[in-house]
């Protein structure tokens, strides 16, 4: 049965919850990029490629509301912004890291079945 | 710049590799409710709610596909089909469960902005 305490609980289930905030186009390689020390908006147009500015602005605005960037505008002509990952944000590639790796047993193993 | 090399080895990123393997639409929570002991079709549309029988289908068929899940078929009237994690399948929960303790810190966080 579903009781309405039981639907909230769901909702806001933290796997649920931390899949959402990083399943946004892009968010997972522009965490990546700034984990690997980029930080203007320019280098992560540069290093993602296929992403447009538009775009890529709207989820680095998603991602600094999520507490997962930092962003900080350097008063100079013309503005420099940079962004960085927050603690929580540190935490999120650790958590990828862990990802990656299984993404690489996975890969292996449709390379085994392809093969 | 971008060389063919570089454009191929983006393209095969374990992590992008592993997240496309679980972004399908209800694939967490499916894996989530194996994890907890269901097998049956019929009590993963129980436990999950939203989900209708023809999208439960499809993703158990590409979980399975992936080495995530295993199926067995039980020769029986009416026929019984099981489904559980294979060791790959293992392997992903335990990177979920970081994802979750991940997850916790970050709605407590949300909490802290809203309140």
């Amino acid at each position: 049965m579903h009781t309405k305490a039981a639907t909230i609980t769901e909702k806001i289930c933290p796997l649920e919850f931390a899949v959402n905030a990083i399943s946004g186009k892009w968010k997972i390689p522009i965490v990546w990029q700034i984990n690997e020390g980029k930080k203007r908006p320019s280098e992560l147009l540069r290093g993602i490629g296929k992403v447009d500015r538009r775009v890529l602005n709207q989820q680095l605005k998603e991602l600094e509301e999520a507490g997962i960037l930092s962003k900080e505008i350097f008063k100079e002509l013309p503005p420099r912004v940079e962004y960085t990952l927050t603690p929580l944000g540190q935490q999120l590639v650790a958590v990828l890291w862990q990802l990656n790796d299984w993404g690489k047993i996975l890969l292996d193993k449709q390379d085994v079945v392809a093969g």
